[in-house]
């Protein structure tokens, strides 16, 4: 097997086992069962458990920044409208979930942050990088005159963001589509309305 | 010590070990040792550490409700400014543990919605009672007409109920007041005015 297929396999077994059962609920023993290698291989793509759970986030990050990436790419000129069918592409992603799992970034952020500052710091810059690509968009919508002018784009982008982490949230008390389908307004008809 | 008191103490030291340790790694054992009293009490109040556990979040729940139903009996007459007092004094709190913790019924929500269904019953009927308590504030509001008509109260107070879970969430990665404080702005000074 080729060394970035073996590393790309640890990782995605891995990232499945997290998601379902926490960081510190799985052991690297597990993950290597699941994506069958030896133990040595673990330790010649990962320095540590901690190496690998660092890496873990930016694997999870990818994920999202290629589909907002994606999504924003439309040679359309509605940026508003793209970003409402990424999120609209994330509601049935977790309609298929049974509403289940949430947002693994989410997840290890509630998990770790408190206890690994080193975590805290990458889970940080993930949700900065999320935040980021979201206020390129609207800074798009503001010249466009899409949007109230006098919304910062920074700081929409963050709020929505978060809004969405704690849509995602709900939805696991929940079960249901209800709290996804309330931010779609709330943002969509309400905030970003002009 | 009374038999209230006894019960109240091991739910009060269990909450505060819970909360910084999550459900499943928190030992009987270990809430009875800080609460200072024999394991026999332990079962002479709970079934079990589900039932416990599910008691737990009523404990939480009474805080969080009892501190929104005083800030809400204010005799003035400017609703959404009292709602808006409710959630500075929760970032207040916030900034007085340093940004750690978030909520404790989000936590639990994260850890265990997924895992068992009876916190999760538990844990949607709290989001709901503190939905609805901020819905009742907002109908008020409405007949002062210190918000828009079109808003629907209680999708808006689901909607603010959530975005401060992930405001939460956001502060622990950030380990900082601005995502509270960009809550409050977005929340108070964009969506809830007329």
């Amino acid at each position: 097997m080729a060394k970035e297929t073996t590393k790309l396999r640890i990782l995605s077994e891995g990232a499945r086992i997290v998601y379902e059962k926490g960081y510190n609920n799985t052991g690297i023993q597990e993950i290597l069962a699941a994506a069958e290698v030896p133990k040595g291989s673990f330790y010649f793509y990962f320095k540590s458990k901690e190496d690998f759970g660092l890496q873990l986030i930016d694997f999870y990050l990818d994920f999202s920044v290629s589909a907002l990436t994606a999504h924003m790419s439309a040679s359309d000129r509605d940026p508003i409208g793209r970003l409402r069918r990424f999120f609209l592409s994330m509601q049935d992603a977790s309609e298929q979930k049974n509403f289940k799992g949430g947002c693994p970034i989410g997840n290890l952020t509630q998990e770790m942050a408190d206890l690994k500052d080193t975590f805290r710091i990458k889970l940080n810059q993930a949700f900065a990088r999320m935040s980021n690509l979201i206020a390129d968009c609207l800074d798009q919508a503001r010249d466009l005159n899409q949007i109230a002018a006098a919304l910062n784009p920074h700081e929409t982008a963050d709020f929505i963001l978060n809004s969405w982490e704690g849509a995602l949230l709900r939805m696991k008390a929940q079960c249901s589509v209800q709290p996804l389908v309330v931010f779609d307004r709330m943002v969509f008809e309400g905030l970003l309305k002009p």
